[in-house]
């Protein structure tokens, strides 16, 4: 097994725990196929089955504790100072780690706010207070460590995520190449899947719904299956919103295509407005995604600038991060709501990746919305792929 | 989509919270593709996003409350009495539900013993206790609800066990077929992963140890990663513990071959008492194992017959139900250990499903290790593939 990445966070960990001041940081998790925890993949090639204890310290300091079974994958990753393992209760390991270890603040995963540091069930945080009744050591978020070590991308990681964004590019222009007219969004969607397969990738988030298709101006919008219903037609727009897991790490782009009807000779005023507010305002918020920046300030960029084009807010985040998941934690490019928590007033960093997306519907046409995925870097971004600068034009 | 399957568990739902005296039971969730509740797939076809809140009453109604993105799906299932949207925040239409619905209890996802039913996050936990902070409602643990809601497989359930077993059962010969002296543990991985590929279906646990390959009398015994450095060889055992998922669902079985060499002309007695001992206890645990029997008495029956045939207790329960997932929770058929929680007191119900295995070291030989498939019916089980009856025996 390759274990080069899971080393790097490792290492990262340690930096940051120093950085934010935090002792320690344990990640403790059990039957991690059903009940994942989205740190665990972070610092762990494989999932685990028994209570499994993953403690690294500000000293640097690392313990992973688990069952008889698993132990050996710890042990063979050769990074864990001490690897323990036990048959009926972790519960005496643990502890003593922690009364040899002495932590003021004991950071565990769960967090209001970002999802991706929330993989500490209630059941699981439950049992940890049984286990430490009556000892001094305090458990506390581990958002503020999560937070940076799920941002800061490694190189390998970016490495990982322009790939997944290069080979999208590429099944995009087969999607051009195939379309026409008379299409459902389900045959579509099953044309993506076949390209998927051929490529030996899976869809990025749910297969129900990536791609999601989006054929003329009658189909709903949002996280929904494509139907049988919706047709692509002449003179109608098409969205697909998609993305892959290559190598463990995604992307997460959305395109819109015209089907322009024989002797049309340009596109039609309402379609090209749009294209071009909404094109505006990602580039608005292009320019303010800079280290330093709070996150609804690069959201407020582009909605103030779409809505200055005429057209109704997004209901949405214009941005959030990308990496092992498609939406992964951090900072997220959102406007200051209540369901977004704490994450619209986090500090973007260098090496954070995001995505930048809206749309606006075009009566009688469809949707035209679009997606581009973006590293932050020292001075503004880089695009991960090719921005779509124009709408992709199918003759038919 | 096809719904089929939720609307057998939302049914099921119903009746079990007349049963339990529940007055609601509230999955609540967000982000599942990277948080996801274990509960979700039983109810809903698809993951969500944005905070969505899925209501299920002892009187029978059902409210969904989804992002706007999202609620489309839930539409389409037909089932929910009321399906209500949001943008901002999911606060308002929550409370006004509970308001209106005036529950004494809300049974949500969580519970320290039984894994499938902890699938709300500490995160998620505080933002409902937030919410709902000056309400009379009070949270409770729902396992009284999940327990039987995930155990009582359903026939549509049920069925797809079945096709899943039976493939994997193919797979076991097809395997017998291939085996020969100087394999690599990875090289047999290879062949499996192959095979699955060829069938359409992956592993029904991590891809990094399912199948679990133990080759001889040296390799690590667990959920380790098959190595190049253990290699098939004539006079030792090959031991492989493998499931795929087929249709959402999973089968979970070991199997173990005997490497012949030329000219032996019976199994070595060591080898043939271990594997008689292996097989008598898993039958002293089949034939305890039928409705109203506490999970722990099936385990005991299997451990009382291996420690009786000169073998140490095997350190992990007899026994666990498979499903959606491969240890699929509800009662364990496993020892009173404190890690196990309350799972191994739970009651066997009938459509129950269950893996029966356990295994013993060979000195010289290898690993003799069986895991049968069992459905319980009325008064006793049904076997859901080919249980192992003798040592598979390739010549070589």
């Amino acid at each position: 097994m390759d274990y080069t990445l899971q080393l790097e966070k490792i290492a990262q960990a340690v930096e940051i725990l120093r950085e934010k001041n935090v002792d320690m940081w344990l990640t403790f998790v059990r039957e991690t196929e059903h009940n994942a925890d989205p740190a665990l993949p972070l610092i762990s090639p494989t999932n685990v089955t028994w209570h499994t204890a993953l403690i690294i310290t500000r000293e640097g300091h690392k313990v992973a504790i688990a069952g008889r079974y698993e132990i050996v994958n710890f042990q063979r990753m050769g990074v864990w100072d001490e690897t323990i393992s036990y048959d009926q209760s972790i519960q005496p390991a643990l502890v003593e780690v922690l009364d040899r270890l002495k932590p003021r603040q004991i950071a565990v995963n769960y967090s209001e706010s970002d999802t991706a540091a929330d993989g500490l069930s209630h059941g699981m945080y439950l049992t940890l207070q049984r286990y430490l009744e009556g000892k001094p050591y305090q458990l506390v978020s581990a958002e503020d460590v999560l937070n940076p070590l799920r941002g800061r991308k490694t190189p390998g990681e970016i490495a990982r995520i322009r790939a997944a964004v290069a080979l999208t590019d590429d099944i995009i222009n087969r999607i051009t190449a195939y379309l026409k007219p008379g299409l459902t969004e389900l045959e579509i969607a099953q044309f993506v899947h076949a390209e998927y397969a051929k490529e030996g990738v899976v869809p990025s988030w749910d297969h129900a719904y990536c791609p999601t298709v989006t054929a003329g101006p009658d189909s709903p919008v949002g996280h929904v299956s494509p139907s049988a219903q919706y047709v692509t037609k002449a003179g109608q727009l098409l969205r697909i919103d998609q993305g892959v897991i290559l190598n463990e790490y995604i992307s997460d782009i959305q395109r819109v295509w015209y089907l322009q009807p024989a002797g049309e000779t340009s596109i039609p005023a309402p379609i090209q407005h749009a294209f071009d507010s909404v094109r505006a305002a990602i580039m608005a918020a292009a320019d303010v995604l800079k280290p330093g920046v709070e996150g609804w300030v690069v959201d407020d960029a582009a909605r103030k600038t779409i809505v200055a084009a005429g057209y109704p807010e997004y209901q949405h985040a214009v941005g959030h991060g990308i990496g092992r998941t498609v939406h992964d934690g951090a900072t997220l490019l959102g406007p200051r709501w209540e369901r977004y928590g704490k994450t619209p007033f986090g500090i973007v960093e260098a090496d954070n990746c995001y995505t930048l997306e809206l749309g606006v519907q075009v009566p009688g046409y469809g949707l035209v919305s679009l997606e581009e995925d973006v590293l932050v870097t020292d001075h503004g971004i880089e695009w991960l792929g090719k921005p779509q600068t124009e709408i992709i034009v199918v003759r038919v």
